[in-house]
């Protein structure tokens, strides 16, 4: 990710444009601004667990990713150092959003916090939690 | 997952090719015994972040599955509560090996911990490292 | 900790008396209700880390005690499975107050949250957040 | 903390000496050396939490504490950044011991993992573990 001047909902499609297991997830940035980011994703058949839900590792793909998105509109370019998640629930529904927001943006790190919510008939469901730190990444010179 | 009375390796094998995303993501169940399992992965370019590492969801996948496994091999069937994920390095490799061992199995919860390693030219190289904290399915009667 | 049947404020005010480092800390529970807990705690020279901040074990005391706390309201009496604590920024004031609660109660486990914040000249600042995952304790017969 | 040239026992015991709640919990620096700490503890009666274990405060601040010394071998002046315990076991028995190791430094960030045992009748046991994740403290100019 490259921080960039303008509308950072434009530069954060870009960057997930660019990602190739985003687009093999189907992640749609939702919205973006200034410390929050908002990520949307339809549920698929081969995206299960061995009982039919959805897999960990996609719930922790939604959080991680979104969490870098909230992260990117204040601070720039960063990587996650360390990431956890709760699972609340069994993950189904025929959608999911992940909605991130800043927690407290540093010079060297950030923190960062998320979480998915399931979209059925029922509504929405908190599905999951998750919190990823993020250090900055130096501008390239 | 059913823990059944059989060698857990044929039973863990059973369970992964029933995950559609593991299929997906090409996991192979390279051991399974008491307290530990190791899962391997090939790369694949449609596996990438947007820098073209491997994505931090298949870092965290990998490592809860390599986790559930080792936990089943001593508890039988179990659902992850907590997972967090260390990311040492940029993940890249040809293929990637996930080991994990049984920290201490209860009857309500088991900890446990996975390392993630790339294998490349240079040989093995620790990637990430991650701890899953998981509870016990009571059986069906 | 017993659940009982009556105020969980005046429960948890004893509870808190019976533990031995919680009156070393000088812990006050300033309120609990369904869900929630506060504890306040005055700043003492004794508990420093080297550079003189609030030591980070006071920190996770704080975190981990309000969010058993907060869960005690709902589920009844629980015991500490894992914890997390993000320091935000070094912790310094003259008092601190810890604001726990429950983001999703369970038969088995219940997950909880907890804001720390510093009181000082400038008014109220947050200084660390945790996370505290509680498995319950099942009723003696 | 400050990395000097020295031995790093003789360091982290200066350290250990300057830290107020340090010397109330009567922690040791038992041995330091390239990339690992060891932390000694007598136990007190004012250490309890309700039921008379090691309060979780004081088992955080063992982990905390002995991590921190280890990166501080390694990578000089560190801060937490961020800290996880698992809670296998009550905390009890006549003495505790953390041992602490680098699991990967960094010129930003180290990460660093840690094993709390319990020392009693039956030899020691191992209670807790926990990660922490620290930062680099620029030299001052």
């Amino acid at each position: 990710m490259s921080h960039g001047t303008g509308d950072p909902l434009v530069t954060l499609r870009e960057v997930n444009r660019r990602a190739a297991f985003n687009r093999w997830c189907g992640f749609v940035v939702e919205s973006a601004s200034a410390g929050q980011a908002q990520l949307g994703m339809d549920w698929r058949d081969d995206m299960g667990q061995y009982a039919g839900y959805l897999h960990a590792g996609i719930v922790g793909a939604l959080i991680d990713t979104a969490c870098g998105f909230a992260a990117f509109t204040v601070v720039g370019e960063v990587l996650a150092s360390h990431a956890t998640v709760n699972f609340l629930r069994p993950a189904q529904g025929r959608r999911f959003i992940a909605r991130a927001v800043v927690v407290k943006p540093g010079r060297q790190q950030s923190f960062t916090r998320c979480e998915l919510f399931s979209v059925g008939d029922g509504g929405e469901q908190l599905v999951a939690t998750g919190e990823t730190l993020l250090i900055t990444v130096p501008p390239k010179q």
